[in-house]
């Protein structure tokens, strides 16, 4: 088989006018960058705020391997089954970051024949928002760095600048630096670092902010330090929220692309998912349900952490009502669960699939606590048997849920034709009741308890001292309102990544605690998060190139 | 009068296609950054390449006051004034800088009614040519502290890597940082700083380099690092290149806008003018004459810097024959060259107007050497005296040069016309006998010798043991054939900026010299440069909003 890149450049592109068009917008609603990205305007945005919604549908996944499920790639697919049964569809995807790129794996925009295109624009620059994070982050530094140096009139200590520095490179040797040398003319001198840009507060604001307005709001409401007396400073106390947001009046705006088969694609934020909350932006998702009856997005990791805050913070905060769920499932995966060493997942083993089914079975009945419903997706691999494939449906049907296959990467949207009716049957039913798992007045702690009770299955949760005292400040400063967001491994219900299947009778330790308040939620840390990746020995950078008409290799 | 950003936003901007037509250019030759700004595809570029060359002409000025002499202001309003006449014209810029915006100045894209558009896009983020530099400059950084971390093969000391960071924002507190803290999985400590992005050579080598294909090879030429044997690393050794190329495939396309009357604007590259050449883009200026039959452009800083540069840089390399030049004059700065306090120039003097001219006459006896006819343009102010005015023309009439008053801030193109009919005059009269003032195969003392007694009017060049010892290093490795590039303060001949007029009876002295082998030049330094701008007591952020409808106003 062709590589993505290969297959991608061999799609045969619309042009991003007709892809438009598809779904009623006019040229002057989009603005066009080159002929196969465009941005929507913030005319059609307000225009279409007030039409009926079309159906939601979440794409999330069983505890991962370390390779992956599929998760986008079935995203992609199933809208381009949806399409071929000739339903208005829209995929909304989040927005893959540069920094990986040059490193280990390449690009990321779904695989084999359900990827959205062009690969190479939207694994790279795109259409700069990312750019613009970086920016308005790195611009808020230089104000909060620049006040300190030109008298502090806020009495900030510069031992608790909470506001670090972002680049969108894998660049480790930024992890941990010392800035402000060189005496008086050159700054503060203070202990201070690189995050990757995915990792900016900026990056979860602009995905939740309803609005323009909203996102200077929110911007305002970041807290960059502490003063000498123990009370946050702000962005707004800065004055940075103004010319923040100007950076951003278009990276606020969803891009719209394609996927291989022509089916619209609104490609929109990218926020880390366990410092934030791993959902493309709010904008993109409300404005794909205005613009096509079923919107298809995803969320970051498995259904543990993605679902979990993409019912908990993005739905709740935007007023979504998602209509059905796919989980993704591969019967690689779920050997793996039932104890198979990873260097035996091609081997047939149906007795090792039913043990791990205990693990799909617990994210069927999370799911569930949700009131949404759900369809079980298996991401089929030349090796695997019908017998193992048997004992999946076997098993789901026992809970009540349908189960389909999926073969995307290798047959497109012709692939995803049986998950598609699945998912249609399931969104037009009408039987989503949803409602987050947890009420925002609940306490801090209440609210992490309940994750971890109701979610991951543990018996209860233990707190480092730092994190107790963090969550008490947070409380004391009026934020006990705002929801959680979890980092936890993405490897286990448990905060053990060796702790495969279901575990139980463990609990959680959560290790430390941050606020975002412009975002609007704690994230709460149960271990260490990398929040800047490394290259590796040999980067995936030594094998891209560009021929002199600008085509670009090795970006797989 | 309104402010600039007032009269940008009340401009009647035609769509760029329609822009693009008047060069003759279709829509299928242009990469559309929403309907006013596009980039000129690699398709038109190559097809061009063997069509007639149009007129080239240079505005540059004489040694400015702190304020400046309106060189970007005069460039756009003379193309207009051509466009009046009815001349096919292309105006081509440099690309201002995000970061400085959001220091002392605002925005910078000409003045009053003679700006390019939309002034907003082109000041922030404008097509994304700057964060792409900045991409692939910190790829690069990152690919070679990987290099140490990862075994260091190509045996490079830690202690000389010249290879810093760049950010496009004002951030003093990064001048001067340790870097690669925490321990072993961080990387290697060592001392690092970041310079904006516009000092950065990846901007120099963009605005050199004659296609994608050249580019690259300049990028692989790029000298990061010594190791232990005192041997130099390339970006080649450490394999950048290529994804660096990658990463610039589209900034290197030349950037279409318009000016406030509709006159085609190509706007691309914006290198510093003191560590690098301060021009715009070859490829840019060279598809301009084609395009075009008069093609209009500027260097940075005073004829002394801008212009030698202009001549003996970028002319040399990318083969440009300058038909004509002008030279910006206000009757202030001629007043401050006769000796007149900063405080006092709005005061009428003849006399110190007359005393003055003697920094203009050696500016026009600059260009003259360099074998291009010139035209002075007085960038008229309401208090300049009809006396004050018609002493510049008499004085000018005694060098065979003809003085046009120049009222486009005001008037925009209107207020051209005059110097229009005069460039026109000039540049069709086949009088240009371009060449550089130095051959490169000149050593590289004699080449600074050169420029120092022939265009400064030095009697001769100090230098201190580094510099010594560099330029020796630099022969020796086999860099002796670059061109010079002279870091010197724009506001005097000599390396004093308070010798004002036309001194004599000094000495330059040479501090220290540096490599950009990738752009090819040796960077001269007769100074401190700062590479990396701070921002003021009240950074011009504070004032910068934007309106829920994406309206950006504080940006002046």
């Amino acid at each position: 088989m062709l590589s993505d890149i290969e297959i991608a450049q061999q799609a045969k592109m619309q042009k991003i006018t007709d892809v438009a068009a598809k779904l009623g917008i006019s040229e002057d609603d989009i603005e066009l960058y080159g002929k196969y990205k465009a941005k929507l305007s913030y005319d059609l945005i307000r225009r279409v705020k007030d039409k009926k919604d079309g159906k939601l549908i979440l794409v999330t996944a069983i505890t991962p391997t370390p390779a992956g499920e599929g998760k986008s790639t079935t995203t992609v697919g199933l809208a381009q089954g949806l399409a071929k049964l000739g339903k208005k569809v829209i995929v909304a995807l989040r927005e893959p970051s540069l920094g990986p790129c040059m490193g280990i794996k390449g690009g990321a925009a779904g695989g084999g024949y359900s990827q959205v295109v062009p690969m190479e624009d939207i694994n790279l620059h795109f259409t700069g928002d990312f750019h613009a994070i970086t920016s308005a982050h790195m611009l808020l530094a230089a104000m909060l760095d620049n006040h300190i140096q030109q008298g502090n009139a806020l009495n900030i200590d510069p031992r608790r600048i909470a506001w670090k520095r972002v680049v969108d490179m894998n660049d480790r040797e930024l992890r941990n630096i010392v800035v402000g040398l060189g005496g008086k003319a050159h700054g503060v001198p203070r202990q201070d670092g690189f995050d990757i840009t995915v990792a900016s507060e900026v990056m979860a604001i602009l995905c939740l902010a309803s609005s323009l307005h909203d996102l200077k709001e929110r911007l305002a409401k970041i807290i960059v330090a502490y003063d000498y007396n123990g009370n946050p400073v702000t962005a707004g106390q800065i004055k940075a929220q103004g010319a923040m947001a100007a950076l951003l009046k278009d990276a606020v705006k969803p891009n719209l692309v394609q996927t291989l088969e022509n089916v619209p694609a609104i490609i929109h934020g990218g926020p880390f998912a366990n410092i934030a909350h791993g959902c493309n932006s709010v904008m993109a998702t409300q404005t794909g349900m205005k613009l096509a009856d079923y919107t298809i997005t995803e969320a970051g990791f498995g259904a543990d952490l993605g679902a979990e805050k993409f019912f908990d913070i993005k739905c709740r905060y935007a007023g979504l009502k998602p209509d059905a769920t796919v989980i993704v499932a591969t019967v690689r995966a779920l050997k793996m669960h039932g104890g198979v060493p990873k260097t035996d997942l091609k081997t047939p083993n149906v007795e090792a699939v039913k043990k791990g089914l205990v693990n799909l079975e617990k994210h069927i009945e999370n799911v569930k606590k949700f009131g949404v419903p759900c369809v079980v997706a298996i991401n089929i691999f030349a090796q695997d048997t019908a017998e193992e494939l048997e004992a999946v449906r076997e098993h789901c049907a026992k809970h009540g849920v349908n189960v389909a296959l999926s073969d995307v990467f290798a047959k497109g949207g012709e692939g995803g034709i049986d998950l598609a009716k699945e998912v249609i049957a399931l969104a037009d039913s009408g039987e989503s009741k949803f409602a987050p798992i947890y009420p925002l007045d609940m306490s801090l702690k209440g609210k992490i308890e309940t994750i971890a009770k109701e979610i991951y299955g543990a018996d209860g949760v233990n707190y480092t001292k730092e994190a107790d005292k963090a969550l008490k400040e947070f409380e004391e400063l009026g934020y006990g309102n705002l929801p959680i967001c979890m980092a936890k491994t993405q490897y286990s219900f448990s905060d053990d990544p060796a702790l495969l299947g279901r575990p139980s009778g463990f609990k959680i330790t959560i290790r430390n605690c941050r606020i975002a308040a412009g975002a609007g939620f704690i994230v709460v840390l149960t271990g260490d998060v990398m929040t800047m990746p490394g290259l590796p020995k040999v980067p995936a950078a030594e094998k891209i190139d560009v021929t002199d008409d600008g085509v670009i290799s090795g970006l797989f």
